[in-house]
């Protein structure tokens, strides 16, 4: 067993995915672990899950650790805060500077609280979704703040490395800036884009490729969730969609433009020979835009067929059992280790595209083995 | 080799990834294909690519394929129209009402000519990207006119029979409105939420996970590309967008009322104890919002786990060469096809996340097998 930093017990307040997912990681590592939640069934099942043990008289915790949605997290913060007067309190809230307000303005001792906010977790809840390994290699923030002291704030850090996450230094209102940009505001976006499907024509729905797929996957999200985050932090999420908003009126403007008489007379010209007209202005918004998107997408670390550390292989793969298996295995045969893999499959279809993402110096390597072993490479 | 129902010659004007992949479908057919590009190198790499043969004096295709850039689409439409007077032409742009309104503006013979639209491509271009089974599964409209006969319109029919794509019937209003949904409208708002990124801190784009990735993944399509297709399809993509603004602007204002005074008494008081006031009008106004972001998104055919016609697993597999080639000949071993795949992979991080998706009345049976084969199923 690898040892822990952290001595224990641990108690962690709320049995769903995250909270479990935090117990079992502390366990795997011999520490004591003790659950609480408002469902007893919730706890019954994390303990039989192995995630720790029941609450007893007495119990002394090196630290809390609240795991429940967000619109009770300040008050169960409060609470554990005055039942533990010897303890650390942390949570992990998606929004901090609410709640750290929020348990001010109750006089909570915030002497002993600090929050923080993994980066990871999956679209399902509950107890059985819970892993141990849910933050290795995941960003997790801590939202320092004056009042907590360096010594006392350090449990929070050493519950972050236990569990193999990368720890990450934030104020409070750095932070909800920051998720407002990654997470909130993506959210709403997604949201908007799949809410227009809702009363279009099932033909036009039909024509639906990858792309949308991408752009509305997180649509699929749990509205009361979101609701309580998106009010949580509300200042900063606004704000990012206010620059949205600008420039979708820009393209909005760029586009009635492209659609007026002097473009559709300029496009009926284009069909006698290429046009000689100087770009206007709405190619120009449409072209600033575009290029904006690109700059905006690049930065994004890990990126799908993006990401500047592997090069990406498309294979094309029979729609048979094992077919995939029998590539993967080959790349092993070769000594070539996957980083990442997408499978492009069209519904239907006898073939699918596996995209393959390997270190540059394999590419090249990898490309004449697989062709050599009649493997179809698309790109 | 497969007979065809065309009996050509096909001519293929362009041979950037779509004509290049017409071109390969036909002649794995055995259709007789002729191909022009602006570019003789172009013409050569797609001829030593097996996509066809150079044109000659006396050539009298059946059919005419145009695949050049949407700007000069309906220019070459006409002029093809006029040189080969005995054939019936189409072609492959992205928007049919402008292309088909420039071409009868410019008195090309619209007898002959209708328009076409295989829902299909990479964001690769080229003729080395092309493949003869692009189409295989995938929508291809067709956007019939009045001036054309049923008869002569056929041979496109044909042709989209040959490449094994599905044919779809709309006129050319109906496809525009379509592909401005699925298509021209997710662009730019993946676009715009990307170009959010561009002036963010290092520390908060740091925090991206696979939402805010999937959101922005085609915002980094080509934009000269875009800018024509945008402008193309200007007005029904802004009625989508001005659609998207009106959604926005309630959101907005949801949110600048939840950091109002009013509801930030409301948090504070919440810290106390659970909250005892009704649902405000912002909560409605978000919940409906994510609501209608649920139904749209229910609607996506084919959608990643939320595909109805299969059951998702979830396994946790190292990081070691081999793994996932294990876990799928293990699979096939149990008899089961995976159906489709998506690798879950945090950088840095030793384990990964396999989604397999695969017909409902298999995964109980693969979840027992796999268990028992020692692999852990995280959901």
């Amino acid at each position: 067993m690898v040892e822990s930093r952290l001595t224990g017990p641990v108690r962690v307040v709320g049995v769903g995915l995250l909270g479990t997912s935090i117990a079992l990681g502390l366990r795997a590592r011999g520490v004591d672990v003790i659950l609480s939640d408002a469902s007893p069934t919730n706890v019954s099942i994390a303990i039989d899950y192995g995630a720790g043990r029941s609450a007893t008289d007495g119990d002394d915790p090196q630290l809390v650790v609240v795991c429940v949605p967000p619109d009770v997290t300040a008050s169960v913060i409060v609470r554990e805060l005055s039942a533990y007067p010897r303890s650390v309190v942390t949570d992990v809230a998606s929004v901090k500077k609410p709640i750290l307000d929020a348990v001010i303005a109750a006089g909570g001792d915030i002497t002993r609280y600090v929050g923080s906010h993994p980066l990871a977790g999956r679209e399902k809840g509950g107890p059985m979704a819970g892993r141990a390994d849910l933050f290795l290699g995941r960003p997790w923030v801590v939202a320092g703040h004056e009042a907590i002291s360096y010594q006392t704030a350090s449990a929070v850090d050493d519950l972050i490395l236990d569990l193999g996450a990368t720890l990450v230094e934030m104020t409070a209102d750095e932070h909800d800036s920051s998720v407002a940009l990654v997470s909130h505001a993506p959210q709403v976006i997604s949201t908007l884009m799949a809410r227009r499907l809702v009363s279009a024509p099932e033909a036009a729905v039909a024509l639906a490729g990858g792309g949308l797929r991408d752009v509305t996957r997180i649509a699929a999200s749990d509205p009361a969730l979101w609701v309580q985050i998106l009010g949580a932090n509300a200042t900063p999420t606004a704000e990012v969609l206010r620059g949205v908003r600008d420039d979708l009126d820009d393209v909005i403007a760029a586009l009635e433009a492209a659609a007026a008489p002097a473009a559709a007379t300029a496009a009926a010209t284009d069909a006698a020979g290429p046009s000689t007209a100087p770009a206007t202005s709405w190619r120009l918004t449409l072209a600033h835009t575009l290029d904006g998107g690109n700059a905006g997408v690049a930065r994004i670390p890990g990126k799908h067929g993006q990401d500047k550390r592997y090069a990406q292989l498309v294979v094309m793969v029979d729609d048979a059992p094992g077919e995939l298996a029998r590539l993967l295995t080959e790349m092993g045969e070769e000594g070539v280790n996957l980083e990442d893999l997408r499978l492009e499959h069209s519904p239907g279809a006898q073939i699918g595209l596996a995209e393959i993402a390997v270190l540059p110096e394999a590419v090249e390597k990898l490309t004449v083995a697989l062709a050599a072993r009649g493997w179809r490479i698309a790109g």
